[in-house]
């Protein structure tokens, strides 16, 4: 059987990801769709508007064969890890192709671009560095040196979506066998956009946006969203940043600067405008909207608001990030089981079926993620101990 | 001008401790009564009630002439080190006398005590190291040694005000100058007591479950507290226990077992038990309940609580008890102040008066401590930095 891989997060699982997994089946003719999914906590930074059962439940539903969770210390990274991660999960998942939505380029612009890359390693660390000295934001930098590399190419290096397609590109060249990069030009909505147009596409800012403003008429979201996540939706509390806003600013006030700076990518003396401006901050965004500077985006920091709610460790995530990621399997339907009895053996990676007192010490960062997770609501369940996959 | 010291923690203040500083200045012809009260953390590892500038003002008004805090390290802390800062703060503010409530005892009888304590110090420490295997609760323990040199004495060693009673007398025989133990003997309620009996004098304990359990009706307890403790609890939120919960039981739930252990007092292997049994606890005192032992009763876990919300560290914590306390001046009438003005210059502790850039470390704990508590409600303001003494 051929797998295809698509790397997500489905926050929620909208029209352009059905399109997605539509266009990956046909594009590839593969037999098997596998999604590496975010699991609570996302690449932005953000927890997720409905747990990663919901998502992957959303994501069966919409034609993917089978969902793998990527850890968390992969998916709250800037575009290189959360590549890494995912990658490494398709390889490791023995995947042939790898599909990915994107405003600009074609498969042979990212080929080219990721040759470069590896040929100018040494190169592009050099200017990169040079780039990191003058102020600017990591992701700023990155299109910077990516831009050099890729002028004659058509590819918009500014679209969130094209950078994590280059990430990916890159990453995946690394391998011996490297999968076949099918980039899927995305239809309708812009990652950004934040209205929903009319039509059926519309992006998933723009829906988190409009379940926030109106909650109770979902059906109006009926043409932006299969009904099979209106229906998760309908069926799950929603989480935002702001439902854990006060153990965030519980964390920052009872830890010294010290313990602070223990935490994973607190640099530059970070901590102490965090400690300063979280005594007067009376919600999420206006404390991210205070800290913010040149050099710490609201991206960034919302990321780094992650590693301080998780309580993420720089030694931790460092030697996490060192190493291989493990699979964590949320669910699937009879293409995948089919998928997995055939080609199980040959997975180079450890895929965990069903977290237990045997093998939660490989999980024990989502584990931790998962419960922290479940603060924002007495209705959400334990995310991992005892949970099974979805069989759909 | 002549100083008589107390030792308290007015949660909230009422009749008994009416009668108890009428009692001070009388038997005493102290000129000045001196009150060392616990800040917004209490001797049981409880939150006070109201913040520590609302009960100073009912101190205050009920007849203390100079309110100073005792800091949090030395309030959340069973009999003996409670006592040991109490003692040294009355001592280094030059009181010539200490008064406190006791169920039991004459002042002779607390004096014999000491001397005996303190005459078989090593034995007694050897009987205690025994005990201390046994497997009962350090409170037990502590009984068990006192009752084998009390046994001819009139003193019941086994009711809370005199078991605190006897430390003081124990610190306070250190002293190369004692002061005058005065005894008083409470009347009317007993520490325990969990109803208000008709009569003017009630419980702190069963006044706190009648604020809880009608809210509303205030005036009901007019009979056994002072108009000015009324009118206190009537302008300010009154905190709980359960006020913190979400935020321990984060606390718990984001740490490993290694990093509670740096907590102080996490012996014994607690902490698996405590991440253990917050998982499905629903309330701070069905998990209490939940956690329990033989050996860890509820008081101790209160305390150890307390330790884990204000994340304090075996290391910080030791290191403070090993030193005397400094004294934060709380409020004062014109009495205090004319005492200040006298004998300022003679204290052997350092007094703080308001809290600012140039002093807070030393007053970091409490600062943090402070912080921490005003997260119970928006409407309780910053406890410590730029916070000046009241003035009556």
């Amino acid at each position: 059987m051929k797998a295809v891989g698509v790397i997500v997060e489905y926050n929620p699982f909208h029209n352009g990801h059905l399109y997605h997994l539509q266009q990956a089946r046909e594009q590839t003719q593969a037999d098997v769709v596998i999604a590496v999914m975010s699991g609570n906590f996302l690449q932005r930074g953000e927890p997720a508007i409905v747990d990663k059962w919901a998502r992957a439940a959303m994501a069966l539903a919409g034609g993917a064969d089978l969902v793998v969770e990527l850890p968390v210390l992969f998916s709250v990274q800037p575009a290189d890890y959360f590549a890494k991660g995912g990658i490494s999960l398709l390889q490791g998942l023995k995947c042939e192709a790898i599909c990915f939505g994107t405003e600009s380029g074609t498969a042979e612009d990212y080929e080219l671009f990721a040759k470069r890359w590896h040929a100018n390693n040494k190169h592009l660390q050099q200017v990169f560095q040079e780039e990191k000295n003058d102020g600017s934001t990591y992701a700023a930098q990155m299109s910077h040196v990516i831009e050099k590399i890729t002028a004659d190419l058509t590819i918009d290096v500014h679209s969130p979506n094209t950078i994590l397609g280059l990430a990916y590109a890159k990453e995946n060249a690394r391998y011996l066998e490297p999968m076949q990069l099918v980039p899927i030009q995305r239809r309708g909505a812009q990652y950004h956009d934040h209205t929903i147009a009319s039509g059926s596409f519309a992006s998933a800012t723009a829906i988190r946006k409009a379940l926030r403003n109106k909650k109770s008429e979902l059906s109006e979201l009926e043409e932006v969203l299969p009904l099979s996540s209106i229906r998760e939706l309908e069926q799950h509390v929603e989480v935002d940043w702001q439902s854990f806003w006060p153990l965030l600013k519980y964390q920052i006030l009872v830890q010294s600067p010290e313990q602070l700076r223990e935490i994973y990518q607190m640099t530059e003396g970070i901590e102490y405008r965090l400690k300063q401006k979280v005594l007067n901050a009376d919600s999420f965004s206006a404390f991210v909207s205070e800290v913010k500077t040149k050099r710490f985006s609201w991206v960034r920091l919302q990321r780094l608001c992650v590693y301080i709610l998780l309580q993420l460790k720089e030694n931790e995530v460092k030697k996490a990030l060192s190493e291989p990621p493990i699979a964590h399997l949320l669910g699937f339907n009879k293409r995948g089981q089919a998928y997995l009895s055939e080609k199980k053996k040959s997975f180079s990676v450890p895929l965990l079926t069903r977290i237990h007192q045997k093998n939660n010490e490989l999980w024990y960062s989502d584990i931790k993620a998962g419960r922290i997770y479940a603060l924002a609501n007495e209705k959400i369940r334990e995310q991992d101990y005892g949970r099974v996959p979805i069989q759909k």
